[in-house]
């Protein structure tokens, strides 16, 4: 057994039982994990903002900063004020709605963008600068030691207003190691708050995450923030991965949009956060108000919630194969990991296809209040079956066949009494 | 430096250059990594008909299992001849198609469905059974010695008539470990073609698939099969991670549908494995033929492709922000880690809109072939960014803000020779 520490904060004792700890919480020998005390800086009005289709009015603007709000983001990031003179107004505005999530916006390690960020009214500053080969040679043209000068001159103008500020390298993944380390160390000894790794390119995968934040967590003393993109489709797993590294604050979007096919999704982190430590996502955040949140920004950018979404992709909690029914009848968690009524949503039996089971229909007979044997529940699934063999079944095909077999049997039993 | 045998092998010298290997490929220290190796198994006929639309008549699924040949899938997976008597049909006609993929089934671990199973003609069986105590108490209701009796008599079976056998656990991630590794065994000394590893409920992180998969590793000698589902996020990730860490063969249906919110997706496994081995994955599958692929499937179960889906989503090559835009025409790998060439499919800089920037509208007064300096491209720059500061801007909008610029130059310009 673990010494009385490590054990206490992972294993519940209740009255006498001792409850396992859950695998998929944060593993109890990492004791660099910060699955259980994340934090969330949303970006839905700043990457999101980067999405092909967005256009946020002011008035939307609000409408999303405050819905966010409500739902319990930790940070709001804005587009950078010196986008345009309507981004800077705006940054203002949701400045002056007195949330209770911090505002945050999103510049160049610029003293111009500086000095318009900080006029604003934010609670804090997001710096970031291309590190990597790629961007020092086609982006801005820089080496690291400007970089690094510009870096410490943007941060102390910044933090002598009392400001929050982060300072985050691009495209992290490839850039230089040592001249990452070395631009790192040097932010958090002027007392930089954050550091952030930026996956720009969505090229990361989780392993490498790992290792990188771990070995960032040991050179640095201020805490670690991650923007992961999702173009090779690792952006939740990073993110978590990231977490049990050390980092604690990851980028998030509503339905992940932002610069080409987006970034970690608002929704997909709640998911696969949930299934590691429930009790922490539930004290911060208030799930039952994603379904809402997401369908106001994805009528604000005129997109669909993919099929697939987690949560709230609309067969997410759809069970069809009649072993995944049969089970889920008997206990949901036999193929949940998620619980549906945490997010205010409900379970769905799909029993109306060739695939079905005679303990699905069993429960439809049930609902039907009807009454048939186990035998003939499975009879009558050998009949619901045959038709699903020849074309899509809906649930007035199977409730049909359920009535009309219930009838024959009945109209045997009366002839039999009658004869 | 590392020894030469490992450096051949992740280091390419051309004419004395020494290139840096791709930091995104296999890590060189890992030695049990397939990433260079993987097998696709593609289920969109087996796990793709548990997703809730889809409803595939014999006709349609001849028609995905040529696409999937086409594509270059390795073995392409059936539903269980037992579902239903369509069911078995269509799997003898898709044995019978003489296609270059090997055909599987995938069955209960249970002799009346071997048997169906083996005549129908396949070139392999994917036999499953829950190992999870949920399952186990819920599900079938057998204990550990009857599975392993079952799976016994069940391999041995099949493997007498020469065909392929994979045992695979149901639920592995919450399966008890010792379970799990006594049943691999037993199955890897009857000579099982390959053993399989399940999150059927999509609970599991990449570290733990990591873990499971080199455990698992050092105690058979056949090859490893993973199955991930996406409720948390992580099928992607989870699946390159557990290559990484030994697997062979990995799960796949087009967009992911399955069983809830689905399973790894082809496409974007094919992001993933692009990044890490692009001369691999160009060598294998035709990934010219993805979008056609995924547009069949997504009509035949009338779904629409995510709009932020890996490389077919609308706007994964699609470039917004101002120093996106910049970069990427000086030179496109600035912000792409995927080409999208590679997919016959093509980039799009966003240039109407208000986070545009100059370069971007440069590079589109060269499109129009009209002659502006740099200075007057930003100041047409300046003009659009405050229409789009108003409404949301089209690329007329742009072009005649653009075209109107150009014409009132060129009157001054007049005016003043004329002057």
């Amino acid at each position: 057994m673990p010494p009385a520490t490590v054990d206490s904060a992972f294993q519940k004792v209740t009255e006498g039982v001792q409850v396992k700890p859950n695998p998929y919480g944060p593993n109890p020998h990492d004791f660099m994990s910060n699955v259980s005390r994340f934090k969330l800086i949303e970006s839905t009005l700043r990457e999101g903002e980067q999405f092909a289709n967005a256009f946020f009015d002011t008035e939307k603007k609000i409408e999303i900063a405050k819905a966010l709000d409500e739902f319990g983001v930790d940070y709001i990031e804005l587009t950078s004020p010196a986008a345009s003179e309507q981004s800077r107004l705006d940054c203002e505005a949701i400045c002056k709605l007195g949330l209770k999530a911090k505002i945050l916006t999103h510049i160049r390690c610029h003293m111009d963008d500086a000095r318009i960020a900080v006029a604003t009214g934010v609670d804090g500053v997001d710096v970031v600068i291309g590190t990597s080969q790629f961007l020092r040679e086609y982006s801005h043209g820089k080496d690291m030691n400007y970089i690094a000068k510009s870096a410490i001159e943007v941060i102390e103008f910044v933090k002598s207003h009392g400001i929050e500020i982060r300072f985050s390298s691009e495209d992290s993944f490839r850039s230089d190691l040592v001249d990452l380390l070395n631009i790192y160390r040097t932010v958090d000894k002027i007392g930089v708050n954050r550091v952030g790794i930026a996956d720009t390119v969505g090229c990361a995968n989780p392993r490498q995450v790992y290792d990188l934040v771990r070995t960032l967590k040991s050179i640095v003393s201020c805490e670690i923030e991650c923007h992961f993109h999702n173009d090779t489709g690792c952006a939740i797993a990073n993110a978590y991965t990231a977490l049990e590294a050390g980092a604690t604050f990851i980028d998030v979007s509503v339905l992940g949009i932002g610069e080409r096919n987006g970034i970690t999704s608002l929704g997909g982190l709640m998911a696969r956060m949930i299934a590691a430590d429930r009790d922490y996502v539930l004290s911060k955040y208030k799930l039952h108000k994603l379904r809402d949140l997401e369908n106001l920004v994805a009528n604000s950018v005129q997109i669909n919630v993919p099929f697939n979404n987690p949560i709230t992709g609309f067969c997410a909690f759809t069970h069809k194969a009649g072993i995944h029914a049969k089970a889920i009848l008997a206990n949901p968690s036999t193929y949940e990991i998620l619980d549906p009524a945490d997010f205010g949503l409900t379970r769905y039996i799909h029993f109306a296809n060739r695939l079905t089971g005679w303990n699905a229909i069993k429960s439809r007979v049930d609902q039907l209040n009807l009454a048939l044997t186990d035998a003939q529940c499975k009879e009558v699934t050998t009949k619901i079956k045959a038709l699903g063999d020849i074309r899509p079944l809906n649930i007035d095909d199977v409730d049909s066949i359920i009535r009309e077999y219930h009838a024959d049997q009945n109209n045997e039993i009366t002839a039999a009494i009658q004869a």
